[in-house]
């Protein structure tokens, strides 16, 4: 990534306000006073360039939503597709995933998506991954529901099944092939792009 | 299966004992002293015509085996690929899996292996697949370690992850793909005949 590229994308994003939350940790505990209203708010961790939380708020205008991204760079072309035209029930953050904890207080969220989760594949980075211990147990904390995990990397598929039932989670449904159900599925821009050429893993989960 | 096939399999088992073991349940807490030693047993239910449990028995000879087959058609399949030259640490029974607690006292089995058990593809069989509630519960009293599961259907694999999470079993280890290994893993007939079509799913547990 090139600085000139980050610069940039920070001006940007300080201009993409109030769709972009610029001191998201001044709302945790409060998240509903931002949407006006206390609908329930689910939450997409690194969402990247938006093509699955923006589908999502567009279908479910009573459902509040945050997208968590932790690149400018990338966040920034979510912002440019919505330009001045965003749902209401819409916010997204420049944030690091590992301290979730400054952003949301207990149960404050009710369902959270994690798509196509950076693999990490070496062991020594195993606790970075979005399914290790380390971050499940902030989102025990923080989601008072369903966790739904996808992603098209096989060994981060098997690391995510040990870890998840190593930390007593529930399992609601899994697919070894998600796009073979018949169903109406959102997508992301990775999904669109890369899934033809191997299978979706899924996994619905409680912690 | 035609008659005359099963008349033929009931009266060829007969004369292949004492490799096929032919009053089972009288070895009830005492299969060790069928082997004559007290190593560890190992049993695999569906054994089939046997070649995952004779390769190895002889490559283990400190470990003694017991190989379950259902069906008397198939079982004499395995009898007769060891015809006389059968391995003392391994022996056949004929018998259904779901009354394994008429065979086995509690935690007499050190291990177990399940191999491309019956999908059971209808949802309203799924108590007789091998990874049920009901199978487990057995399981949970007479093995005393760890257990593998093989199978090539997917289906299949989903709802064993969600019902060996549900019963709280502890995963040691799962493959998405375990031909993609570099091991040297010793396979089933039906292995060798399908595997090439697609992959091998896997997972060892205890509970």
């Amino acid at each position: 990534m090139r600085r000139r590229n980050v610069h940039n994308a920070h001006e940007r994003l300080l201009n993409a306000a109030p769709l972009v939350v610029l001191e998201p940790t001044s709302y945790k505990g409060k998240w509903q006073s931002l949407f006006g209203n206390d609908n329930e708010i689910h939450l997409e961790i690194g969402m990247g360039k938006g093509k699955f939380i923006i589908e999502l708020a567009r279908r479910n205008p009573n459902i509040n939503y945050l997208g968590l991204e932790k690149y400018e760079s990338v966040l920034i072309q979510a912002c440019d597709k919505l330009k001045d035209n965003y749902p209401a029930n819409l916010h997204f953050i420049c944030f690091d995933a590992n301290n979730l904890n400054e952003l949301f207080k207990e149960k404050e969220i009710k369902k959270l998506y994690l798509n196509f989760s950076d693999p990490w594949p070496k062991s020594r980075h195993a606790k970075r991954r979005l399914t290790s211990s380390i971050f499940l147990n902030q989102y025990k904390t923080i989601i008072d529901g369903e966790i739904e995990f996808k992603t098209d990397n096989r060994p981060l598929f098997e690391y995510s099944i040990i870890s998840l039932n190593d930390f007593h989670a529930t399992f609601l449904d899994l697919s070894l092939d998600l796009h073979s159900r018949e169903e109406d599925i959102i997508t992301t821009e990775y999904e669109d792009k890369f899934s033809q050429k191997g299978v979706i893993y899924f996994i619905r989960f409680t912690l």
